[in-house]
């Protein structure tokens, strides 16, 4: 007979044994589902958007996140703002999915109306005696780390989006995100837990024989190898390379461009990883061939060779380059089921056709955010077979995901599960 | 942590505060959803169909209401019969959804053959010991209320739906809908739960700024307004119309047309109001210019300008108009799934094309239930979020919310919840 | 109020009358239905393919039993093997559904290598010291009986397989099913419970009004009749029939072909039925007009005049005629719907269009699976609709129905239900 009382979910966070993947109900239960909702999503900062997104006042962007919708805005006062995109009257939605301009935000139901900064203004049919002043919009706590918007669903949300902040502040200044614009947006709905995608998204074991595309610039050794399994000859170009990574870094930083290796990724409640890597070949942008994709560079940028500033949170991943950047958010929809929604940024000066040209800008990671679809969703077909049991990360190349999944349980803990 | 345990049905029902929308859970929980079904569909009285549907004896329509089918038909004795549709043998059903016509109800399965009574008459390969006495297809209650049928699912049927019939009777005579026929009928399925399409349909505060169509025929004020919020001169306007009302529906009476308002909302079982309502502009009927679309008027009637008989019920509407009727039924699909299935009446001698134009008769509430559709979308989008909080109906506008969400509540408790 | 708690499975099992279809939960409910699973699908021996589908070293097919994918491969050594889909690595499906031909078993995720025995023989990034033995694939128990492929993916499995082995062993060999090939496959997903798949199939009630083309080669009358409802003309037609089939038994079995029926339908873990049936009109096969569809017969057989063996398990039935073969594998997918996956086999160098026509060989059983898929639908239907109660069994032609309720309810309890 089966056990027909499912586990409770600290029996699965239990079972976890280091060094290994989850154990399989971490993956594919739907009250771990909506526990992951919970803690990871409503209780930490997760990235949603961009403050380029909304450069004048009146324009917003409405994202959902689960049953969740926020509407992303700049009010009269060109300030960025954050509500929850649910009228105070019956409940209905503002405004639907997508960017739009508005001059108020008028509840089409019934024309209940509300400023740029969410108050209450007009509310037909309520009565002269009616108090508007308790029926604002509910107001969404956020913080732009370089024009990232990171936002936090709960009312005590982390204090160590702080780390986060400083060091990418000067990090990210070059770039000068707040003058960039979305030059194309595309969503993927991966038929996996969010957890793979982003543990799919935390190494480049993977890399060599799924991504053609971003091998050409990217450098999978990066991110780890079994130095033992090297030939001879294989081990002197390893050798080479960490030297020119050494150097590299060192020049990069007496240039005045922050680029050593920051984690907070154990221990901690905002997860994050930030580094400078080099970009192969051509060295200059994640295209076809290496070179820039748009010949308007970006914010302050003057050089091409300044390699690619990534950053890791734990529902996002992004890599700054001296063209452009390519920015992804993650948001699970279901157990099996994450949108992973990825923006390509130029400067808001660039034009298309004229200063870049859209298929070279997006090529490698359109290609590489399907092919990791595909791996994702035969992860997730894997982790739901009963004859699936945790298995051995790499020592060498998966230690982020042995990170990862050991944070991941330790937030589940310090949440009451 | 999530409190894993969702709170029983009963503390939502405590919760909901007066004056106010329902708790969320209320709107979006499954459990709640077969609390519903079973107390709102299977033990109160819902329309579900007309006598004018199945004009002869044979003539069968099949009628599904969440996984419960029955079959509406005339028997030999041109009597109506309800009856279910589910084989006494190994549970086949016996008749596809919609209209037919059949001389005796045949299983495609085992060929075990039913009466127009529901009496099963053939079981093949049952040997002649079997007793078919005790196959019938079960009856379903019913009660035709001027050839609008009303069933009970449930073994004791609420006892007040004598006072919709005898309010009605006189009401509807006049129309005579047992020689209408049904020119048309369009099936929306709307992306919410059953009570916010209820609710959409009891208030027309929504009305001047979603349904340009139905606003030419249809007068707003009669559902409610705030006096205050009127300029001296559309107070003028609305004491002019509310005098005509008096004035008109005096005249209608003296006629012998009953038209006051009867209220049946709160403290009952059988929830339904009825008022014969003024229609604006020509006067005559829901089309685009408010005059008649069909030239063969209903029933006995030889004017057009008894203006609308409106019928609430839990689960539909209704128009009774001098040329043509307009009647929707509910049907709940799952927590955020219901059925509208409109159907439009007209004389049972009147000819498309000659009498009537389809698009005239049809366009208003084409029109309005998609946009209803749409609307009842973003409510059920807007309380599943957890920003929603119930919100306070207007005391001028949505008083018969107010009614309706009370009604609700005690019924639920009546039936132990 | 609803019983908010549903009944235990065991009190399903205790409703069940005898002689009577199931109650309404164990075609309905999801626990049911995971209870099933996990009895008669993992605990029990199931068919799922053939020995000729991997007839070369390096042929595989992978079959998905609900969340379950395994691989059926022929190794190095010509041996079949049978094994888990799932890499040990990450977890990772290892190759999609449907056939291929491998030298290796690549997991493309990592590379993670499998000899065809199952042996993992790289594993890139792991390190020197990594063990990997302990991560082959995981092995399946599988038996072929004349070449049909039956896996247990339990431990323990059922012993009393060998009647079915030692039953068919004989009576395949003629047919020499391992020189077969599938000339055509057809999935068919019926919207019904496994059990009614099953209960369709096991009854031949419902042929003459749904089955046209099966019946001019099929003979209801075989399945049981009630013998008092025959007139004097069919009742002396019925007797000349069973006179021929006692003649024609001993006739096939003096040439040295078994024929008597065989039956281990109850007190059993292993369900089977057996018997070579007589083929009516031109007798030789199932097709439009009952001539041979494929003029090169199936394996040693030299005569058409063999009629139909026919095998029943209890995920599957089979006809094995003189020329083809027939062979249906049912895979539930979900409380409602069922996958039925029939295969038609000929002589391995038989080729289409010189000794065989693809339509002849395939027009019946595909118009009979589409039929009753439509009935096992209605079933479902009729099933789920609260009018249900469990409907009596014709004591003459559901008799093997009775025999699989009766067989359901032991084997469950045995497993603990």
């Amino acid at each position: 007979m089966l056990n027909r009382f499912a586990s409770p979910i600290s029996s699965l966070l239990d079972a976890r044994a280091d060094g290994h993947s989850l154990p399989a109900g971490l993956y594919t239960r739907d009250d771990v589902f909506e526990a992951d909702l919970d803690v990871f999503f409503m209780r930490h900062w997760i990235y949603v958007g961009l403050e380029c997104e909304v450069p004048e006042a009146g324009d917003a962007v409405v994202i959902d996140i689960g049953k969740i919708s926020v509407i992303l805005l700049r009010d009269d006062e060109n300030e960025i703002r954050v509500v929850r995109n649910v009228c105070r009257h019956r409940g209905a939605r503002i405004l639907d999915a997508g960017p739009t301009v508005v001059s108020k935000l008028v509840c089409p139901y019934h024309q209940w109306t509300y400023e740029l900064d969410g108050a209450l203004s007009y509310a037909p049919h309520m009565g002269k005696d009616f108090d508007k002043s308790c029926r604002s919009l509910k107001p969404v706590q956020f913080k732009s780390i370089g024009g990232l918007i990171y936002i936090c669903l709960a009312d005590e949300a982390p204090k160590d989006i702080e780390t986060l902040d400083e060091v990418m502040r000067a990090r990210l200044a070059p770039y000068d995100l707040r003058n960039a614009k979305v030059a194309h947006q595309v969503d993927v709905i991966e038929e996996g837990n969010w957890k793979l995608t982003m543990e799919n998204n935390r190494e480049c074991y993977h890399c060599s024989a799924n991504h053609p595309e971003l091998c050409v610039s990217f450098v999978d050794l990066d991110f780890g190898f079994d130095p033992e399994s090297l030939s001879a000859e294989d081990r002197e170009q390893a050798e080479a390379h960490f030297a020119i990574y050494a150097e590299r870094t060192k020049a990069w930083e007496a240039d005045g461009f922050p680029s050593a290796t920051v984690e907070q990724v154990r221990d901690c409640e905002t997860n994050f990883r930030t580094q400078r890597l080099i970009i192969a070949g051509a060295g200059e942008s994640q295209t076809e061939d290496a070179t820039a994709a748009s010949s308007k560079l970006l914010g302050k940028m003057t050089r091409k060779d300044l390699g690619d500033t990534h950053l890791w949170g734990h529902n996002s991943w992004n890599h700054f380059m001296g063209d452009h950047a390519v920015t992804a958010m993650v948001i699970p929809l279901s157990a099996d089921k994450t949108l992973v929604r990825t923006k390509w940024l130029v400067h808001k000066d660039a034009v298309e056709g004229v200063d870049y040209d859209l298929h070279k800008l997006t090529h490698v990671w359109i290609e590489t955010t399907n092919q990791d679809a595909d791996l994702v969703a035969r992860s997730q077909a894997g982790v739901s077979d009963p004859a699936y049991e945790p298995g051995p990360y790499s020592r060498f190349s998966e230690r982020a995901l042995d990170d990862f999944a050991t944070w991941y349980i330790d937030r589940m803990r310090a949440h009451g599960y």
